[in-house]
């Protein structure tokens, strides 16, 4: 698939048919995430892929405590609608781990340890796009409380649990989200 | 370009030719960026395209008292020799900033206003597969002091300079990189 057309076709997937994904396809988008850039070539970035039902089940919970929780603090009624069973739908749910001493020169600043993150941000996108060629839908999903997510996945403390990138063949068709016009968006300097 | 192509031929560029950038293809390259996900679509992106040489100028002086006291704070004495010229030499420099209240519910968390910075990564790894699908080299940088880059750039106190982003016809092919195997990085829950 062309790399414009994906950027442009990718859309978040919140309806998974129940069909499994080809293990190939996965390896295929872990690699595409490997590709991603990194500071000083650190790499900083782990994968869980999560297929058994009963973890997807136990992530699903937290997030749905994370979400009455986010309503509380936050007053946001519509908060309410917004469905989180594709975490437990989708046939496969990667979680992203950052290695916070994988970050660069960042470390020794005080807005420090930046540099992992956003490493991992990029390979997630590569995750993304590798699964719309793939013919596959996704969602980047990413309000979890850490310390719950690490409990759940045996993630030690010192690593850094980023997202979840849920995976599998969409239900449907996700429906296109506008963009604001990109020259809106920009100021030149020349 | 076939995005797998575009994805695992992309390399951080430093040595770029004096040739300007299409304006066109500096454009097509923002409207990749805008094509990310981002936490409820908050789109926390806006773009500077830094063209004018004064002000490259600048942001190389700022790299290199940066790289100053990193040297001095980490005792790495290999950074000498990490020269930064590409900062003035790259016909065009974006600076990515980001808006910390689009961020999503992680607004509400004590670890929060992550989710705009990594919507803003994923639009940079967009940036630099466009380029590459483009011809066009790019190199990735984040270390600056956000305080500075915001007085150089005009960058309100309320929005986080989130990444330089350089692009330009590459003076040479860089050279590839080593990518750890995936197999190594990857644990199965199933």
């Amino acid at each position: 698939m062309d790399i414009f057309t994906a950027i442009e076709s990718r859309r978040s997937c919140r309806e998974f048919a129940a069909e499994p994904v080809d293990a190939a396809k996965i390896e295929r988008i872990l690699e595409a995430a490997a590709w991603a850039p990194s500071p000083l070539n650190t790499q900083p970035w782990k994968f869980i892929v999560i297929t058994a039902q009963e973890k997807k089940d136990e992530i699903f919970a937290e997030a749905e405590r994370c979400k009455a929780w986010a309503i509380e603090q936050s007053g946001w009624k519509w908060l309410h609608s917004y469905g989180l069973d594709f975490l437990k739908q989708a046939p496969v749910v990667v979680a992203v781990v950052g290695d916070p001493q994988k970050t660069g020169v960042d470390m020794f600043q005080t807005e420090g340890n930046v540099g992992y993150k956003l490493a991992c941000a990029a390979a997630i996108q590569n995750m993304l796009l590798a699964a719309q060629a793939l013919d596959l839908g996704s969602v980047w999903f990413t309000f979890f409380d850490r310390g719950e997510l690490r409990k759940i996945l045996d993630i030690p403390t010192d690593k850094t649990p980023i997202s979840l990138v849920c995976i599998g063949t969409p239900a449907q068709a996700p429906a296109a989200v506008p963009r604001k016009p990109v020259e809106k968006l920009t100021t030149y300097i020349d």
